[in-house]
């Protein structure tokens, strides 16, 4: 194995609003790395395959005195993520050469994950022979998860109840969708992109709308009440899930991705509608939801109707490091089209 | 028993901001009633003692269009709220002469309760030795109740949490303060007056303030972070208390005071906070939450406690049912010290 440039995302400059190519991170090249002889002190030396781009990486390009539920990204150095790669050498007893490892990854090509770092990962990933590592990024990996985790801990869900779902063609949103119509509920989707739409309504939302182009307002007057609204938007959408929730609604707090590059907040005009209509809302994080039974049930059940296409899913790849900067703005933006990560390097090159 | 006049408070017109005396709600001594003779078709005739004057009536001082969880005031008919009277006549087999009954009350001296309108009451109520009739508007009744039962269901409180009471002062608050209190919490209060903010000092609250004088945000960030907190006012307070959050709080909806005057919402700055901290907002109606138990622990414990002076109290009386209209203007604006009753009537005149 060669000396090799190791090419890096590097945070650059906190945004004010959306992340900008070339600003708010730079793509470099000046690290070069000899993949025989760099010295792992116990760790391992490991090839990103795949790393995740995700909406909550906004939250992090941040001024760091700002205290919220995750660390800032540093200036100057490696933004990072959800990853997935292979090891290329080992010095530690837990993972051998070959082994597939995922968590956090730098975004850069090859990692060197000291002895005291290895608790970043979390431990090995194994792949379905019918589904690619980019898909455990998304719907078989944390979002999947997300979906399942969270719809079981607090939907109450029960056969005939009606849920809106935001970003319905995200890889969460998606799966959100899919799970409530396999259990009889009625679905109420949004996207952003007529396309996204089509989508949604391929997967099986009763009621799909654009809404950029269609009032919401409107949709859920006509639709509702709602008895479920999983939130991945939060703002004036929140605002109007309130005002047309049924009694006892259940909201599921996921994301509220209209927020996260405006920080003057939204006029709220239907707060009291929790207590009217005495409704409960929950925000959550995965990891802290997964107990034995959904672990289970997701290797077991989502994973299986993933790989034969009864849960499907959409994805979108970049190809090359080099071009983060795009995907995250993209991401931000919501002119992606299904769950969003780079393709970093493959195994057999 | 002669022909009496039978004064009452007739719904004038729908106010815009706060209720105004003389304009919203007019006294009207028009009506007339012969208490031997006045038909009673199967129900009962009934001397008010005692009307319950609540926050939540100014939602029914509205176009009757727009809908919500209470029914909207008649224009031109008497206004209506819990009450409390004594059985004068009766043609029910349910109820005799000399029964204390409550529940559904219109404004004015005298009810006229018709078999099919029965219903409309909760029962017969004793009293507590020791407790004035008056009690059981507050904290002997439909606010004790709401503090017990919503702390029990939605508090999850662990001796040591801090939770952050707004209203203090007032009958849900300061119930809520001294079980908090009672189960070894740490407990923040606020209040509007310095002469609330004494009276929950000296029920037990470990820091109080004057929310008019004193910035809540510094209370709070030198105070928190909150694992409960219990709303009695929403809009920017519910907003600092997102901010000040502990990890998985909960924040129980009772109400929101500084909401109902001001229809244009509040602009909501710390929304996200919910699923950063992984907060759980419950909204609930009391009616709702009434369990076997939480009724037997209401009767055996608190009401013993209120009546001995372990869990203390203030009232705000209103003698003759003439100044409703100031009562029911100064609820709103928070002047009012302690929960407010009417006496209307007494049971020896």
């Amino acid at each position: 194995m060669p000396v090799v440039t190791n090419g890096r995302v590097i945070f650059n400059e906190i945004p004010e609003g959306y992340p900008e190519p070339g600003k708010t991170v730079v793509y470099d090249e000046a690290e070069t790395l000899d993949l025989d002889s760099v010295v792992l002190n116990g760790g391992i030396l490991v090839k990103t395959l795949v790393l995740s781009a995700d909406p909550y990486m906004r939250g992090q390009m941040r001024d760091p005195s700002i205290e919220t539920y995750v660390a800032a990204f540093t200036l100057g150095k490696p933004i990072y993520g959800y990853g997935i790669g292979v090891v290329l050498r080992s010095e530690s007893t837990e993972y051998k050469t070959g082994d597939h490892v995922h968590g956090h990854f730098d975004y850069k090509h090859y990692q060197v994950i000291q002895e005291n770092n290895l608790s970043n990962l979390r431990g090995t990933i194994k792949r379905h022979p019918k589904l690619p590592w980019t898909a455990y990024t998304g719907v078989a990996g944390g979002s999947g998860r997300t979906a399942l985790y969270a719809w079981r801990t607090f939907a109450q869900a029960k056969p005939g109840n009606t849920v809106f779902v935001t970003t319905g063609a995200g890889p969460v949103g998606s799966m959100v969708i899919q799970i409530a119509k396999s259990e009889g509920l009625r679905v109420i989707a949004s996207a952003g992109t007529d396309d996204k739409v089509a989508f949604v309504k391929e997967i099986g939302a009763d009621v799909a709308f654009n809404y950029k182009t269609t009032d919401t307002a409107t949709i859920l007057a006509q639709e509702g009440p709602l008895d479920i609204y999983w939130d991945n938007v939060g703002g004036e959408t929140l605002d109007l899930a309130l005002k047309y929730a049924a009694r006892y609604a259940r909201f599921i707090e996921c994301g509220m991705i209209s927020g996260y590059n405006h920080k003057e907040g939204h006029q709220m005009k239907n707060l009291f509608e929790i207590i009217a209509r005495r409704i409960t809302i929950s925000g959550f994080i995965v990891g802290d939801l997964a107990t034995s039974d959904l672990v289970k049930e997701f290797e077991e059940v989502i994973i299986p109707r993933l790989a034969i296409g009864e849960f499907r899913f959409r994805e979108d790849i970049t190809e090359g490091l080099e071009h983060a900067g795009e995907t995250l703005a993209r991401i931000q933006r919501g002119t992606n089209v299904g769950k969003t990560s780079i393709v970093v390097g493959r195994e057999d090159s």
